[in-house]
């Protein structure tokens, strides 16, 4: 140890480790209102393309409010440090070589640009999951809609804060009147021509 | 999208994350001193895992500094919530089924055991990277040491602020007369056992 070998001290490429995976990472980020099926979709992309030997992370809000950013609150400023750890985490995700695919509401354009700026913009997939407002609140499931509505939860996206929708996603995926399955499969053999 | 399938409705586990990936994931988590010797042997275990075919990530200063924890401040608070955010990050990692190598000087039993709770007793493997102070003070790479000792770095471990030994710890290399590859060999032919 008397000497420090400059090779040792450089980590992998990440292209080094995209080849032992056989794939190309890229980070897939979905975007949506609350109920438009982002994590629904996201998990079962991620099941999909496990199925064809692919090593894939899903960021979403349940392992990371839960985690990473368990300190922080729903302020501006925390869902901006929030959203900031996201891109910070799924950065170090592709530099491993694996895809990442995550699944926040993310409503605005400011928003989802720090998420491009920090990732790289040639790394960052827009997914915008463009489901009706109508819909989502008519489904409800989290029963988040009927407490805005009633005023219990402030700034809600869709209710009383604007969703900005994407103006070029990579991807716009129109769920109305269209299965899971439907939806997975268009996602699946897009996103199989980038990876 | 008239249902919520609850089949889609879950993540992939670690164990099929695991599988595909054909190994077991883990954190080794390597503790020492500035100049020990660990994020160099870290990127030389890394390389040798990799190319056995293990997918394998790295945690450093490097780029964990720059990234999710470069609004973080050296205050004991903000090398607390560093610590955190690497533990949490690490977690997502091994949920991914990858194997995580640590190194930070991470100096104090009480915040390796930070580590440790998040992490999981089971996935937390402790490396203590075993090199006498008089070693890495004269190696002194990054001339952190003479800046210490002339009391221009405050707190800094091993001169103005303890290292407190780990106690049991999974591995302890000591590196002292030893080649980087022979220490780097002797972490290898060990976590081969445990992964």
């Amino acid at each position: 140890m008397e000497n420090i070998h400059p090779i040792f001290d450089q980590l992998l490429s990440r292209e080094e480790q995209e080849k032992l995976l056989n794939q190309k990472s890229k980070v897939f980020w979905f975007t949506g209102l609350s109920g438009s099926g982002k994590s629904t979709l996201a998990k079962g992309v991620e099941k999909e393309l496990h199925k064809c030997g692919f090593c894939v992370k899903v960021l979403d809000g349940d392992n990371v409010r839960s985690g990473i950013c368990n300190n922080l609150d729903f302020t501006l400023a925390g869902r901006q440090e929030n959203i900031r750890r996201i891109a910070e985490v799924a950065k170090l995700f592709i530099d491993t070589g694996i895809i990442v695919i995550c699944s926040f509401v993310s409503p605005t354009t400011a928003v989802r640009n720090t998420a491009k700026q920090i990732i790289g913009e040639d790394d960052f997939y827009e997914v915008f999951i463009d489901t009706p407002l109508e819909i989502c609140e008519q489904r409800d499931v989290k029963g988040l809609y009927k407490k805005a509505r009633a005023g219990l939860i402030q700034d809600f996206t869709g209710i009383s804060s604007p969703f900005e929708e994407p103006i070029k996603p990579k991807l716009r995926i129109k769920t109305k009147n269209r299965s899971i399955e439907e939806s997975t499969d268009e996602i699946l053999q897009k996103l199989l021509t980038f990876i």
